[in-house]
């Protein structure tokens, strides 16, 4: 069974291409380059398809920048630091990119229609990410519907299907599960800031670091601040 | 009101341009270099956006042709020609690409969220384009439920519409109601081949050539084969 894997190079992401190889997926990673500032995370996305001996790993690039509208992609706005997971949950945060998984599932279903695959795979997570409209399950319903509305393959009765193994997990459940499938968390990438290490002070730092001290382990990655990792 | 117009030079899109400016909307014309065979399309748009005035004029790029899986992206297909409009509706045509629009729809939606504006024009056709997954009404139902809940401004209640004035129109309606509109149909471009001059034969240009020819009206646009249009 073939899979388009939307792969960020993140934790989450990564969890999820181990899980769909697991699944007994023949897995094509998709990655996109569209201009957000935290670069790093495409490379974290080539090294993770590489370990996982990915069939082919596609990257789009794009320009998001164009119109800002977000944090991630508009080097004037400021990435918030040292929130509290509560407060990250509160409201729709500025580092929510306008309209980005729609864009990053149109092209999976592109993807996986012209390789006549059965599923797509996304790390979407509808707690930690409840602020994120676009993480939410019934947007997700919604977008099985266009899978299956929008394409020759759904038409013809065999619509590719969203897999989102992560959708009701907590961080630490996503660490257990990612443990389990020997995710390598030092090649992954979560740090919205674009440097050298992770800043570990903004919100997705924040909820990786808080989630491996729950669970009594440590972080492989390298952090500026290893002090937020205590 | 703001809204964003899908313009792909054509003659149902530039009808469109121009009936959301009748409806009383500045408009943000987006357009799309995804490596289309059809590159003068392209050129049409930005042609017609600067005779229709617009605010704003983005064009996105992106690789399309990475995947294949259809005559106007992968060189290897042959563009068909010489078919009959009956033809053309029986089933999906190679001519479609995969997930075309609801990528098209999808940066679009970003684009308005980015501007906050109200209302995404498309110049979809259920009736010409049958054939097309991606083309017909539930489908469009589809997208504006991903409209509404894949976005912030959809979760608090002001979701952006996606409005499609030619859904249910014949191509010969549609020239009318350009006429109407005064669409300078001279700058339009329908033709799925890349000439210098329209080829008269393929699909876009046969369901073109034929409605000026029901109407008794001349196509203002030149042809390789004039004697398509007599």
């Amino acid at each position: 069974m073939k899979a388009v894997v939307l792969l960020s190079g993140g934790l989450d992401s990564s969890t999820v291409l181990y899980q769909a190889q697991t699944d007994g997926c023949e897995c094509y990673a998709l990655s996109f380059d569209y201009q957000q500032r935290h670069r790093r995370e495409l490379e974290a996305a080539k090294t993770i398809a590489l370990s996982a001996q990915v069939q082919q790993h596609q990257v789009i690039q794009f320009d998001l920048g164009l119109w800002g509208g977000s944090a991630l992609t508009d080097p004037g706005w400021e990435v918030p630091r040292d929130r509290a997971p509560s407060e990250m949950a509160d409201n729709i945060p500025i580092t929510y990119v306008p309209a980005r998984n729609t864009i990053f599932l149109s092209f999976a279903l592109a993807y996986a229609e012209a390789l006549e695959a059965q599923r797509v795979y996304l790390g979407a997570n509808a707690l930690d990410y409840s602020g994120y409209p676009d993480c939410r399950p019934d947007y997700i319903d919604a977008m099985q519907q266009v899978f299956q509305l929008g394409t020759k393959q759904g038409r013809e009765g065999n619509p590719i299907q969203i897999i989102t193994p992560l959708l009701d997990l907590k961080k630490t459940e996503i660490i257990e599960l990612g443990n389990q499938l020997k995710v390598p968390w030092e090649k992954t990438w979560s740090c919205y800031q674009g440097g050298d290490k992770a800043c570990g002070v903004c919100d997705a730092c924040q909820l990786r670091l808080n989630a491996f001290q729950a669970l009594g382990l440590t972080d492989p990655l390298s952090y500026y601040q290893e002090e937020s990792n205590e």
